[in-house]
């Protein structure tokens, strides 16, 4: 199995389907695609349809079988390993989680244009719109909700690591990159996340990305 | 079981939601909030996180569980139903739809902001922006390559109907609606999608939508 992400610093959606492959338990290979670079722009040119990535990433590449998208590739890997790796067992638990996580696949657009995910660096003084506000309140309350109602067996959205911190990772890393005022409950959470190994590990390779460093934080 | 939509002329994502419900093959009861009257100002009010639904439709209560967002409801069913209803069992064609429909639930901002749904109607001399012209590409090649790689066993993008034609049903009747020339392989499958007893059942109902038509159209 193999996974094709973009750069670490980055790449929002490639955190999210990188943590899917780690939440497997699978093994897998990691391909970097560095955005800025040559074949960055080879993938992005094959917008035509006759690739079926359609020059996104990330890609699973499972043997022969393709999955692109980071919610197609984390229920694909749910099909394998069985769902209770990524979802909640009880049925409510289970249905908020996929509500929260299909809501973050389709969202948020002010506070992913606002706070576009930049592991390494912290700004001072963003100011949000008053769209990012809302949505960064609606994250806010969801977290809050899920935490209260169902996240009693550990210190994640619904206790134990799962689907859901998967998709809201990102977000954790762009409260803490803009510095987003928010409540108790939520920078225990935010810090559980960021504290958790693969992120950790995901954090580390962010800053030595060199060719990243040196070629494209420069034009960006 | 009941799930709340919005009217059925306009609201593309109740189409899914609504599909995914009439898919389980369970019982359930439709709660209609028309677009611009006094109960959908009030839903969309609710955007402060109060409320689950985030004031968006279609929203799904099964008992005391609440699923918002068309993909949750569509995999909260699948988990009750079992998921050989909604997906292919074969595993590269699972994939293949996942992948889809995620996209699907993601992206083609320009058909869906140039060619909003409308069931009723039909535009003459329709012209598509490039990025517009790109999603609709897009979209065929995708239905071209799931029909030619799975699609053997009946009219569908995976054979029988499942959730990739869930997803793609409001796309069919934007494409007939804004008469988007297509080849023949597309043109039956949008006739197969089209001619779907329950494709047929909203078609219907959107026509005799009187207080929409009464108070909506005219302002829209």
């Amino acid at each position: 199995m193999k996974i094709i992400i973009g750069n670490k610093n980055y790449s929002s959606w490639s955190l999210r389907g990188w943590l899917a492959a780690k939440q497997s338990g699978l093994s897998f290979e990691e391909i970097i695609v560095p955005m800025g670079g040559e074949a960055w722009d080879e993938l992005k040119q094959d917008g035509t349809g006759t690739q079926p990535s359609h020059g996104k990433v990330p890609i699973l590449w499972d043997d022969e079988i393709v999955v692109w998208d980071s919610l197609a590739i984390l229920e694909h890997l749910s099909d394998k390993v069985g769902r209770e790796r990524f979802w909640p067992k009880d049925e409510a638990a289970r249905a908020m989680a996929r509500s929260m996580v299909a809501e973050m696949h389709s969202s948020y657009f002010a506070l992913r244009s606002e706070c576009p995910m930049n592991v390494r660096k912290r700004f001072d003084g963003f100011e949000p719109s008053e769209a990012c506000k809302a949505d960064i309140l609606r994250i806010l309350s969801l977290w809050a909700e899920a935490r209260s109602r169902f996240g009693s067996g550990g210190p994640y959205l619904f206790g134990t690591f799962g689907a859901a911190d998967v998709f809201f990772a990102p977000v954790v890393s762009r409260f803490i990159s803009y510095q987003i005022p928010v409540p108790g409950f939520a920078a225990a959470y935010m810090q559980a996340v960021w504290e958790h190994e693969w992120m950790q590990g995901w954090v580390e390779a962010s800053e030595n990305e060199e060719w990243v460093i040196e070629h494209y934080d420069t034009v960006s």
